[in-house]
């Protein structure tokens, strides 16, 4: 770990460590000030000043997934490139994050600091400060180890034009990668399954991706979105009634991995419905679908992105799959929690 | 109540609520979009899209006081008004917030519905809009039934300038109210007291007032804080620390109401170290001191503002009490949890 855990006088979270008083300051001014530290934050004070100019992006998330330690990431980074990716899906550029932790009493300071860690890396990897927060503590049994909001800020890309009134008829569908990555990673953990190669979750950054997407295709991007709670089904459900238009998904050509497929099966799961944090679809307009695909691939370093269907006039509001046999269904946005576990994966 | 609770099909929070699917939507769409609605929310978008010029202020906290209604307020305007005040004591003026849910599963729709309303009223008083947001659910038993963040973003006022590095010797310190009243309103809850007249928080949004302030006063205000968590002892204790400069009050200045003292007293806790929610710190330059106090008291409608203090050189780092009796003390940071319960109450 690049940054050592700094010499506190104790191991563990307690209920003083949210006071406000002087236990706090010390977790704060020792540690997560020291590690986050930047000109915004050195001010302790209430909130940070900036200058932001033109049209600014803002959006939140809380992230309370289980466990907070999964294959391939943890909580911590999970917030930061929740709430980036976010704002990159608003064809933004992300500048600032506000981090703000809820700690059940209890918690191991060892925990919380490879969190905090892992946080400041994906910030880093990101090009985001985090430039205030703030810091909450639950008695034992009221809380689950740690809850991370981030809210962002970013300033929108000069090209982007995103949102479902640019989606029309004839769009096609870009998935950036494979599916459902994130969510089998943790439910294997959850129902303690063990395979050969281990699943990872796919939690990254994708801001740099969607910038240089919006450098060389600017307009022709009409709408972004990760598919993240509810998967890509849902995620499509949303922008077929958010745009009036019907989307036509080709099952063939969605990719998930051969391991994750399996894992998908032998749970009874399908992959459409299953959380991801590794990936976007971008809805683009069908003159550029081949170079974007091609730039996708050889510039961006996405391999596996891949057009999985298009926006048509008819059957608006609804997605329909075209199956690998032949015939045709209605997705539905995720209707019921057919393991409940699910739900925790943010 | 003037938003009548939507006819949904549940009753209770369920971790389908949190799924992302169909349950989350039904809630979003046929509830809190609806509440809330306005020309940012209503793109149902990952985040909101604004413009912002010049210096601007962001700021958040998470809010897990319990009980979620408490004498004189609940969760949902404490929420809102938190971050509003945080924004205002940067010198800004409060323009969006975000709002982030997170839920126990079996929460009382009914419940839920009230501490948003309050949220909405409270918003429309201090005039931010609530443009972007979240909602989790997290397993009966791991949370405590709303934690609420809020992250604000405020555009500084003109006449602002507010920082640890403007606070100089010979400044005087005005707090806008008495002090103790929202943490004794919850605590009496906690403990089961009851008093002759009930106590009630003094939860309220003070942003108008700072706007006020600043329109009449401008550069003469150096600094100001609201005392929440720790009270005003640890906020001045903050205070001496960052400007390097010693605190000097006197106790028979600060203003406490009778029944707030009385329950301190009953209680054995002292009014400095006690959290409130609708007062402010200012330190200010000595020679508006007289002309600022008149002003406070007959124009901004702060009946009780009063001068408690001076910052000093001598004591560098150090907050000292002229107490009562002609004594001398040194005020700490609030150094233990005497009362465990003193932490939820925010």
């Amino acid at each position: 770990m690049s940054c050592p855990l700094p010499a506190l006088d104790f191991d563990i979270i307690s209920l003083g460590h949210g006071s406000g008083g002087l236990l706090t300051n010390k977790l704060l001014v020792e540690a997560i000030f020291k590690l986050f530290h930047n000109e915004y934050l050195d001010q302790h004070h209430d909130g940070a000043v900036f200058e932001l100019n033109g049209p600014t992006a803002f959006s939140t998330d809380s992230f309370v997934v289980s466990p907070i330690f999964f294959p391939g990431g943890n909580i911590g980074e999970r917030a930061v490139n929740g709430t980036v990716n976010d704002l990159a899906m608003c064809g933004a550029i992300p500048r600032f994050l506000s981090l703000s932790l809820i700690l059940e009493e209890g918690l191991k300071i060892e925990d919380l600091w490879r969190v905090l860690v892992s946080a400041k890396e994906a910030s880093e990897r990101s090009g985001v400060q985090i430039v205030t927060g703030d810091t909450k503590v639950v008695d034992r049994g009221k809380g689950d180890l740690i809850f991370i909001n981030t809210a962002g800020l970013g300033t929108l890309h000069t090209n982007a034009k995103i949102g479902f009134d640019r989606i029309k008829k004839g769009d096609v569908i870009v998935t950036s990668g494979t599916l459902a990555n994130h969510g089998v990673a943790i439910l294997s953990v959850r129902e303690g399954l063990a395979f050969e190669s281990p699943i990872l979750s796919d939690t990254i950054n994708l801001n740099h991706k969607i910038k240089s997407m919006l450098d060389d295709f600017g307009i022709k991007i009409h709408f972004l979105r990760d598919p993240t709670r509810g998967g890509v089904a849902t995620v499509l459900n949303e922008i077929a009634i958010n745009s009036k238009l019907g989307i036509s998904i080709d099952e063939a050509s969605v990719p998930v991995k051969p391991e994750v497929q399996g894992a998908c099966e032998i749970l009874g799961l399908d992959p459409i419905y299953i959380a991801n944090e590794g990936i976007f679809l971008a809805i683009v307009s069908a003159d550029i679908s081949e170079k974007l695909l091609e730039t996708m691939r050889s510039k961006y370093n996405l391999g596996e992105a891949t057009i999985i269907g298009e926006i048509v006039e008819d059957h608006a509001g609804k997605v329909i799959m075209n199956s690998s046999i032949g015939g045709k269904r209605v997705v539905n946005m995720l209707l019921e929690i057919s393991f409940q576990e699910f739900v925790r994966v943010h």
